[in-house]
């Protein structure tokens, strides 16, 4: 497929006769055709990137995973291509791009891993997102990312099976004053039957958003997928924004427990009384990704009348101290916890808080899960958890 | 509220311990206090925009709508604000920003008209969204747009009324051989009720997607409030993407209907299936806007036995004869016609031929509503179109 027709995916369909909308899709037509326009670049091996926006044939992978970015600035004296985690698997430095004569920069990354990775450009300097990608809401803006198909799995993908829905529902806090939106999947067939449905409240990282879990972590399709290879029981999650201010309180002021009291005060009565759950701690999980993980195991461990399934994904462990708190009594953390659930990848900073988390409980007798395998500090390895993770809940 | 406070909204709940999401948030929070921290600048007056990223002080709204952006970018050589849409309210010319010593640069606008306005970064000549602000795909890529708040309209606002949900579906279409996924907008109270609903399908415009009317034209809320006011029969409201290849067909290749059989194969079957619909001709109604009113137009008059209420918000109305096919006869068009409705704004460079195609429907004595009013080809018409237009549906 060359450059030029890739383009055309833009276009509007042509059945329909809207001269604004021929005008609209020629400035982008133009724009799109550019490179293959000025000319002498034959469009590159592979295919272009997943998290592509449509129709833009960069970036693209090669067969062995080498990624090929392409951006036209004539203008610019330098033009980087910056991976925002710098352990993700896209790289550790910034990529520099070369100029072409057409004013077009090019980069071919060495291979990469598999998995989501945040990236930037940097343009003169100026860290922004590449117009050639979608973007998803991490490090506290919208950020590019670079999506790299792991050929060997597919458990994340929209495989043709029946697809639950992810709600997004909107609620007013009590705690904050505010309205919030949380999103909420529904596993397929919610809508025609009867039965109730056990949750689980399941948060991003910092910097991101309730978008998150669906948009860079695909717990839909993973969910999807569980349930029609029945390997989970079939569940609601709920997926809120893991920041909240008290009213008067100035934005994320320090010493705020304010997410949680939104969760406990606002959130699941909100969820029970409107979907059809079985509203008790036996049938309710919070887990988490990092930030999201230090909320599910504070929030979880101290509230065990509400919730008795708890993972925690790449979280800092440090406010996890197996000697102290609903943990200091292991018999007792025993018979009320259905399940306690580590994971991190063995290169992240953060493994040996894990591990150590991990070695903890052993030396204390606390029944738990730990979970590790390879990656980073990076969405691949929360796919993996969450994939790991649900089947355990609710048996 | 000075920017060094607001930047700290994308710290992380201080409660939960995780030093990972302290580097990161160390991070954000440098990059964001950069110009508060590089000092002379007391921040402006007015108020950050609607849509800023969570924390971010700039764009901010003066409160005679002059409107100050704001962004670091200490080795770039000319920084400009351009409005995507030229004739959208943000002005006709990209504005050019001025460097400050500290690398900031700035630039107020003259007083702006409310609404929602795309535009992007010019950074030495490459254009690129504001990482400031949230993106919203648009111009077929993910784009950055300022919503300025009318101080006269509520329309569009999250009020405190019961909010319906947006649920992201996904759907297999024969028609294409590929999943797809669709918006649907469930009125407050769906899913504890028995009652079966009439559907309004709804498009977006070229270069955009499936989410656009959720995210940028607020439908959901305008149902809402409009249910709230007991304005409107309730309704679901679909909204799919617009853009569709039959298998083997290069993307967006000229000549292809596949969009409409998309619309009358795959998707209305998949949603009278799965929601509690009125499945007939007068509970169906489909509108959209721009490109979306032309594939309104062509698929509503081609289908009257599915379609019975049809809008056209800021159409091209090329493909609107009323001389030919359905419209010939008008007093078969009157009879199967429940609503034709046309609207467009005054200073929409297609307003000429929408007034031309009202002009022959009376001319034809073809019964239609006719609803013009100020503004261009901008989102702020198109929901003012959504709140006259709903409101007659279903009647």
């Amino acid at each position: 497929m060359k450059p030029g027709e890739e383009s055309r995916a833009v276009l509007p369909n042509p059945a329909v006769e809207d001269p604004r909308m021929h005008r609209i899709a020629t400035a982008a037509t133009l724009l799109l055709c550019a490179p293959a326009a000025a000319g002498a670049q034959a469009p590159a091996e592979g295919v272009p990137a997943p998290s592509n926006v449509r129709g833009r044939a960069y970036p693209r992978i090669h067969p062995d995973l080498r990624v090929t970015f392409q951006v036209r600035a004539p203008d610019a004296r330098e033009v980087l291509v910056a991976p925002r985690n710098r352990d993700s698997g896209l790289g550790l430095e910034p990529y520099k791009m070369t100029k072409g004569a057409d004013g077009v920069w090019t980069v071919t990354t060495p291979p990469v891993r598999p998995g989501f990775h945040y990236y930037e450009l940097v343009v003169d300097g100026f860290r922004c997102p590449d117009p050639n990608s979608e973007t998803f809401f991490g490090w506290a803006q919208q950020t590019s990312a670079l999506e790299v198909p792991d050929p060997a799995l597919t458990f994340y993908d929209a495989r043709d099976v029946p697809h639950g829905e992810v709600r997004a529902v909107w609620y007013h806090s009590k705690v904050t004053g505010q309205p919030r939106r949380a999103f909420v999947y529904t596993p397929p067939g919610y809508d025609t039957g009867r039965e109730r449905y056990p949750v689980l409240y399941l948060q991003h990282g910092a910097g991101e958003s309730e978008r998150g879990w669906s948009a860079q972590g695909r717990a839909n399709f993973i969910m999807d997928n569980l349930i029609a290879d029945r390997r989970v029981v079939p569940m609601l999650v709920v997926m809120d924004h893991g920041y909240a201010d008290l009213p008067g309180q100035e934005a994320g002021a320090r010493g705020s427990n304010a997410f949680a009291r939104v969760v406990l005060e606002n959130l699941v009565p909100h969820i029970d009384r409107h979907f059809r759950t079985r509203a008790d701690a036996d049938h309710r999980a919070i887990a988490g990704l990092s930030m999201g993980a230090g909320q599910a195991v504070s929030i979880g461990l101290a509230n065990l009348d509400r919730f008795r399934w708890i993972g925690a994904f790449s979280g800092g462990m440090r406010n996890f101290n197996a000697a102290e708190g609903p943990l200091a009594n292991p018999a007792e953390a025993n018979r009320r916890i259905r399940l306690l659930w580590i994971g991190c990848g063995t290169e992240d900073a953060l493994y040996a808080n894990n591990e150590q988390a991990h070695a903890a409980l052993e030396r204390a007798g606390i029944r738990h899960q730990w979970f590790s395998g390879p990656g980073s500090h990076e969405w691949q390895v929360w796919r993996k958890h969450l994939y790991a993770f649900a089947p355990l809940l609710f048996r």
